[in-house]
C-alpha cells in the first residue's frame, strides 16, 4: 500500500492495546513534527514555487490534525507532555544523502514513507479501536495523509527522473520495513 | 507604538527606495521565519494549550502573508532567492535568558517586538511607497501584525508577573531600539 513494502504486525496492535494514552500522545507529537518537516522543505527549498505551496498547504493540514488531537487528549483528560521520541524517524533521516539533488529526492520521499505507514496505521487502527469516536477520527485522517504521499512523491521527481525516484523509493521503503519490522518497545505511532 | 523605543528613521526608507527588490525577498523570508519562531515555540511549551492554540492561529496567518509576498514577487519577475541574513534577529535572540520561566517570557517578547517593529514599518511602506498595489498589501498586513504583537505580550504574562513583563518589555524594547538606531548596511526588512 503506498510504496509501503510490510504490513504492520500484531506486536504494534499490542503495544496500542497496552498503551493506548501514550500513543494519542505520540500522535500528537507526529503531526507536529509533520508540519515542521514541510516547514523546513520551504526553507531548504526557497526556488520552487509548487513545492513552496504544496509545503504551506501541508503544514496548515498537519496543524489542524494535531489541534484535533490534542482536543482528543483534553476531553479524555490526557496531559499532553514531552515523550522520549522511538528511532524511526532519526534512522530514517540517517539515510538522507548528502549531496543535492539526491538530497531533495530523499527527504520528500521519506517524508512520504512516513506519511504512507501513519497512513496504513489509521487505517488498522480505525478498524481495531473499539472507540467509535477514535475509530471515526482515525478514518477521517486517512485520506490526507494519503494525499500527502502523493505529493511528496510527486515533488521527488521534479528533482529527479522518474526512474531514480522509483528505484530510490524502492530502496527507502525496504529499509523502512526493516525498521518496523524491528519495532521499538517504546510505544509510538511508529514503533 | 506597540511598545517601541524609536521610530524608523529616514535613513531606511531610503535603503527601501534605493533596493526594493531585495526588501520585498527578505520580507517573504520574514513571514517564514514568524511561522517557525512561532512552531517553535508550540514544541517549547507543549503543556501550554492556550500558547500551543495561538502559535497554531499565527503560523497559518504568517504563511498566508508568506505566500502573498511570494505572489507579488512573481508578478513582478523577481526570483525567490536565499539571502545573507541582517544582525536583527540573531543579536535580539542572543539577549534570552537561559533560565525557565524567563527563557519563556524572552522569547514572547521578542517575537512580540520584531512583530512591532515590523507593524511600524509597515505603516511607513504603505505611506511611503508610490506604487498602489503595495501600498494596499503593506495595510492589509498591518492589522495582523499589531495582533500578533498583542498575542505574544498577553502569552509572555502568562509566565511571569505583570509588572516583571513590564520591565523585561521596556529593557528589550530599548535594545531592539539601539540595533534598529545602528542599522546595517544590508537593505533588509529590519536593517
Amino acid at each position: 500500500m503506498l510504496s509501503l513494502q510490510s504490513k504492520t504486525s500484531e506486536r504494534w496492535l499490542q503495544q496500542v492495546d497496552e498503551n493506548l494514552d501514550e500513543i494519542l500522545i505520540d500522535h500528537a507529537h507526529c503531526e507536529k513534527k509533520a508540519a515542521g518537516t514541510a516547514m523546513n522543505l520551504i526553507s531548504a527549498y526557497v526556488d520552487r514555487p509548487d513545492l513552496t505551496h504544496q509545503m504551506v498547504i501541508i503544514v496548515n493540514e498537519e496543524l489542524e490534525h494535531f489541534e484535533m488531537v490534542l482536543e482528543l487528549l483534553q476531553e479524555r483528560g490526557i496531559r499532553f507532555r514531552r515523550l522520549k521520541a522511538c528511532g524511526y524517524g532519526r534512522q530514517l533521516n540517517d539515510l538522507i544523502d548528502k549531496q543535492e539533488p539526491r538530497r531533495a529526492v530523499d527527504r520528500l520521499l521519506i517524508a512520504g514513507l512516513i506519511e504512507a505507514r501513519s497512513c496504513e496505521r489509521f487505517n488498522l487502527l480505525r478498524q481495531h479501536v473499539q472507540d467509535p469516536q477514535l475509530s471515526d477520527f482515525y478514518r477521517s485522517l486517512f485520506e490526507s495523509e494519503a494525499r500527502h504521499h502523493f505529493t511528496y512523491v510527486r515533488l521527488a521527481r521534479t528533482f529527479a527522473s522518474d526512474e531514480m525516484v522509483k528505484q530510490r523509493l524502492d530502496e527507502l521503503a525496504r529499509a523502512e520495513a526493516e525498521l518496523i519490522a524491528d519495532g521499538d518497545p517504546l510505544p509510538r505511532m511508529h514503533s
